[in-house]
């Protein structure tokens, strides 16, 4: 795919500065771009690489356009990595023109229940199965603020890749990308102790997602017992994590890999878990809570903060003698104790 | 769905305190339960809660009857909870009735090899695999008690949601739900090193698993090697699960979202492991041994208990100071040491 | 199935002494064998076992022969474990010839967009689906060195299990398998901030995978955000594992089951990685670094050897002192401090 630098600017905007002729067939960063490439500035950090980069043309902030223009042509905007991220969703739909797939958007072999209800404007993969009235809305709804261009993903239609499965009930908002594998609906881990058994707790609430919900490969958010799981708009969920059932998680919070989520937690807006995390059940987590990768949450945290909770990792016999002497640890508060007593 | 105090009486039992005619729409906490609802005081720490509840009935345990009957028509059963659990499911029984789903047990989308045996009563999904010699047993059979009606899950019949996949061989007991993405059978992981390379072991066992079991959206049972990996009845796994090969897990065991279990190890009856827990291979976990979310099991554990080993989370900087001197720890044990052959 | 000794000796090779017409039904472990199955001695730890094994054959070193020889017939070969890997695959494939499966390479419900190149011997089971530009190689390409014999798995082609996914642009060299629920090339996790919400990177690389490389069930490894993400020759991937987008793992690495490996992390060759791993993003780990299960890998590691952290697991009453002790480990340290310029 080839653009010239005109067509890219006259799309996304921002100040050029430079031959508006200019050839770009690829994005790449500063170490890999030709002079073909066009790339980006997005940390002042990456400023010392734009010396030695190849790349035809650079977005950069205005602090660094006197240095970027010497090496090459430039858009200046207040936020490169922003712009960067719409560049990709630009090129991304223009690839996709130029692939004139003739595939129809549902495609032929998903398994859509005749009371589900799929927006025209979807686009369903191959495999993937629709329960019973499940709705998958439409992108063409407008959000509260009209704020549509910048959280549009690309177009405005929910894409469904192949092999997702939306439960019966659930619904998703407009927008929303489920990646291959995720499982919505299914039921929650409820179960209730009886003589040594477990018996079974139907679950009977279902699954809500909001509008610009994006969801990994092989995800699961299961359905509620009684009420709804809810995942708010903007929430980004990375691959192989696990929402138990009436978990609520606010807007524009985003989980990496592999995190869990246990039954009935709450988790804030904005907040942040790294992958590997595990949220206990029951707890709430206030806006603006960061979890650090790997680490496991086991009580409520109700100020905003970063937060973290990881044995550091070493070389296996110093983890050893450490990891033997940390199951004495109280012991050796109370020698330390004994010993501030004596002195 | 409307159902009458009265019908759901004389399919549940209890003892009914109230006007039988009290129609009932849904099932609900009892924070959110409305006069048209049943809701439960499944543990004492609820009992202040019946004071403002609106449900119309309540499920309520003997010693909490006469307050609970000042608010709502009620139900005195010894285990609420428990009964709870069988509402759920005769409820969500009679809105499959209503549902008057004409779509056929087995999907006609389901992939089920020649060879395979898929038991008439099974509820197979779209896109579900069932590869050769497989077998997918009836649930009309009895359990060892005749303890059928209270083990049973919704009907008797195993439930394969879409996208499941059974590999060769691998046999499935009586009344198992197995939910979208689950995939039994596949490899186990077995590698011979040799000259810096991996040498594929085929794994030449299967899998089976017994009566009652439920396994949760996108979680793996692997092969055995040469042996089979073995689910005991009534065990329950949830969602993203990884059950290594030659794994055997005892009856009635539970096991929380993300666990692996290495190979080989062995799991007692009546365990729990918490979510996000490992269990190292070719260890042996005792019967009723309960391991805490997040905690790693790195030796046989033989005697019955709660066991644990999380490292706290904390605010960053903390953890910071924490983490960096626990990588110290043994060599503060020796300054202790050292201070109190000094003194 | 049932060969002769000297049928399974004229296929594999070794040393053969005792009775050629022995028939051999099944391979079995020491402890499980009887006199129709064959066994091996993989270490010396389990010589002992030989005195009891019921086996009618053995695969031993030949410093165990004299013993070996007096319970069963032998096959003396310098790499036990190595010769039973070759057993197992040497065993599977008369398996599948006896199973004389009709069912065609690739199955008629797999999903192959026209535009992706398959090659004519690779195995592509039930609802595979193989995007735009998708590339799985012939096995028939001679490795490097020649060495076909050794690392080919059975027969030469890739084995796409049921369900796999292989999305737009991604490449699979020759022999390898991917087992039930894979997904390669989904988005890797890549967004902007931007006035609090989150703005898509599309993802515009995609996925190279080397030869002889196995991916076990569920799996995902993520498409590049620029570039690709690259699984070189020989790595082995078990159940649940979650790769970023930008990784790179070098040669014959093998990763346990439900290890989450974060964007642009370089894991380097022969490397192992313990089940539950965490490897955070934009590090490096040399060439045969082992890193323990569970652990977590919060910085580079450039020096090759065995590493780990976790946290000992402990009876919940210990594991409780401990923990609240180790939230107050800084200010231990800082006691001892004192105490020591005290005396």
């Amino acid at each position: 795919m080839t653009v010239t630098l005109s067509e890219l600017h006259a799309a996304l905007g921002g100040v050029l500065h430079g031959d508006p002729n200019t050839r770009i067939l690829r994005i790449a960063t500063l170490a890999a771009a030709d002079h073909e490439a066009i790339s980006f500035v997005a940390h002042a950090r990456y400023a010392a690489q734009i010396e030695s980069t190849r790349a035809g043309v650079l977005i950069v902030a205005p602090h660094l356009l006197q240095t970027a223009q010497r090496r090459a042509a430039c858009i200046e905007v207040d936020d490169p990595y922003g712009y960067f991220a719409r560049l990709t969703q630009w090129w991304r739909a223009r690839q996709e023109a130029d692939e004139a797939d003739e595939a129809p958007r549902i495609h032929p072999t998903a398994s859509i229940h005749p009371t589900a209800s799929v927006a025209d404007d979807a686009w369903v993969g191959p495999y993937a199965v629709i329960e019973a009235a499940a709705v998958i809305q439409s992108g063409a709804r407008i959000g509260a603020h009209g704020v549509v261009e910048r959280r549009a993903q690309i177009g405005v239609a929910s894409r469904l890749a192949p092999r997702v499965l939306v439960g019966r009930d659930c619904r998703l908002g407009a927008r929303c990308i489920l990646h291959g594998g995720v499982v919505i609906g299914a039921d929650g881990f409820g179960f209730a102790p009886s003589g040594g058994v477990w018996v079974k707790i139907e679950q009977l609430g279902a699954v809500r997602i909001g509008d610009d919900v994006e969801i990994g490969a092989n995800s699961c958010v299961d359905r509620g017992a009684l009420e709804d799981t809810v995942i708010e708009d903007g929430v980004k969920l990375d691959n192989l994590i696990q929402i138990g059932h009436n978990v609520h998680i606010g807007q524009h919070t985003a989980l990496a890999g592999c995190v869990g989520v246990a039954g009935s937690a709450k988790i804030g807006a904005h907040c942040t878990v790294g992958g590997g995390a595990v949220v206990l059940g029951h707890l709430t987590l206030a806006d603006h809570v960061h979890i650090s990768a790997a680490s496991v949450v086991m009580r409520s945290i109700l100020q905003p903060g970063q937060y973290s909770g990881v044995f550091p990792i070493d070389d296996n016999k110093s983890w050893e003698k450490n990891a033997a002497t940390l199951r004495q640890l109280h012991r050796l508060r109370e020698r330390i104790q004994a010993l501030e007593h004596r002195s």
